[in-house]
């Protein structure tokens, strides 16, 4: 019988195993219009995180005892929709399980691109739109800018740093570690500071960036962000993207550069990746032509079987993957 | 002898009276395209905290030795100009001073609407500009829209609350104290939060915007920046224009409201009214007709004789002043 992993109860602070459930999806014929896909491939993504509160957000949360929702891969096995045959490869949101039904607006079949299909929860996926469109669109990034780019290694930060790079900037990326800083080198960054050696943030960034930056892509905030204030150019954009070192942590941010805001007339602007998905089209053919190029480099951290997705979700709180997190179904 | 006040030492951070020097002017003959100005009215503004560090910033710090800069309202007294006659009313930037003199460009002659000449250094001034701009431009405020603003007993704040009511927005204004949350009710604030009660910001403000704020106009930073996250509603703009909380203080800001930027898709932008300068037609046309046609209250805290202007800037740190703080000559 077709499993899901269903929220058990939500976290207060770090996840832990505790907080989810395997349950067994009881299938139901399908209705005329339905489809049932086998899932391939989950994603697990830090936005998650917010979904395990109990709090109003741009998506709802999460209900106990519910599967957990979220990116997926898989190929139709049965289908009553039309347009929709047994063999199509889509990409839904259903999230953490076997087996997904639903209505044929559900599943999106994945565009003919001469690419691997997870690639779609990658940088042809969300974490690529973001990445895209949070440089490019948010940033206002532009050819000969110095870009700052924070968890350079994860999904969306290395597609950043390359994207960047195809677009002829200048990248700084940081990332913890000195496997993840070589990653983040090989990708083309012009400097990578690691934040794990614990020196001073700004001067690191001060000494990659004399002359400041102009586009801050923000996956962390905290002293990252602090970081970048300190040495924003005028007019400079910050995309705020993330700030995973508050997901799991009730401590305020404390920023010593924020009033630099005022003197350089800094930009900053929160964004999230669905409002763009009206421009998905665009996105695929500007960054298709980059993948299929060879200009993109991605790498998966894969972790195998249904059983091991809390561990991969939980993981990205840790520094646990290079590159996209995968499960593999 | 004409008298100027000069920086005697940098403040480390609130300035005291010993930072401040009075000194002679030793004044020369014009030269040709020269004018000499007798000071009428001097201006005192937050901002000007900023340059009595030895920082880079927009403007540069002011020198140890050197008199202070700023807005001056004063009376053409000797002329080699072309254009600038005794008894014209000039305005200028060369501050805390009894007599100015210098090329022509350095005064500008007021132009001719029906208001105190001092109402150059208030609402027609940098203050009005900044709130004008600020609000209308930077924070893309439109009728209808719920505003915030801090410090709105102030030259900026408490024009940002009339222009705002002028153009049929929703207000609310925080002050500190009872005399200056009156004024500010008094000026058409439909809401006003005296933060010197020390109950929740947060809590205040989501009970006066029960729907959230569309703009947040920033005097302040610090917490009630993060109470203005707090309610942000999606895509709100905060226009920020100061943070006098940290002006005298190296304390960082702590926020903890700062992620709902992203959920939120809030825009934060810094600015400085000097980016405006080459708008002052529309603001004068705009913003005269307000004042002209009695919509806009002004209220001046004035300071006596060039001896006052330490003890007037000072104030200005303390809450001294509500409206605008002037020194008359």
């Amino acid at each position: 019988m077709p499993r899901a992993w269903l929220l058990k109860s939500r976290p207060d602070g770090m996840p832990d195993a505790g907080n989810f459930e395997l349950g067994d999806i009881h299938e139901a014929p399908l209705a005329e219009g339905e489809a049932r896909v086998r899932n391939r491939w989950l994603s697990v993504d830090p936005y998650m995180r917010g979904r395990m509160n109990d709090v109003k957000s741009y998506v709802p949360p999460f209900q106990i005892g519910e599967p957990l929702q979220g990116g997926a891969i898989g190929e139709v096995i049965e289908s009553r929709a039309e347009g929709l045959a047994p063999g199509d490869l889509v990409q839904h949101m259903l999230g953490w399980r076997d087996e997904a039904q639903g209505p044929a607006g559900h599943f999106t079949k994945l565009p003919a691109l001469d690419v691997a299909p997870q690639a779609f929860l990658g940088q042809l996926g969300v974490p690529g739109m973001t990445a895209y469109f949070g440089l490019l669109d948010v940033g206002q990034a532009r050819p000969g800018d110095t870009v700052f780019v924070s968890a350079a290694a994860g999904a969306v930060g290395s597609t950043v740093v390359q994207v960047a790079k195809a677009k002829g900037m200048t990248v700084i990326g940081s990332a913890g570690g000195a496997e993840k800083c070589a990653w983040v080198k090989a990708l083309g960054a012009d400097h990578v500071i690691d934040y794990k050696t614990g020196g001073s943030l700004v001067k690191a960034l001060a000494a990659a960036a004399p002359e400041g930056i102009h586009v801050y892509f923000d996956n962390v905030g905290g002293a990252h962000l602090d970081a970048a204030l300190a040495v924003a150019r005028e007019r400079a954009h910050f995309a705020i993207c993330g700030m995973i070192d508050v997901y799991n942590d009730a401590k305020p941010t404390e920023l010593r550069y924020l009033s630099r805001l005022i003197g350089m007339r800094v930009t900053m602007r929160g964004f999230i990746v669905i409002d763009y998905f009206d421009r998905i089209a665009e996105f695929h053919k500007d960054m298709g032509a980059m993948l299929a190029s060879g200009a993109l480099k991605s790498q998966e951290t894969v972790h195998h079987g249904l059983e091991a997705a809390p561990d991969a979700f939980i993981g990205l709180f840790s520094g646990g993957n290079t590159g996209k997190m995968l499960v593999k179904l």
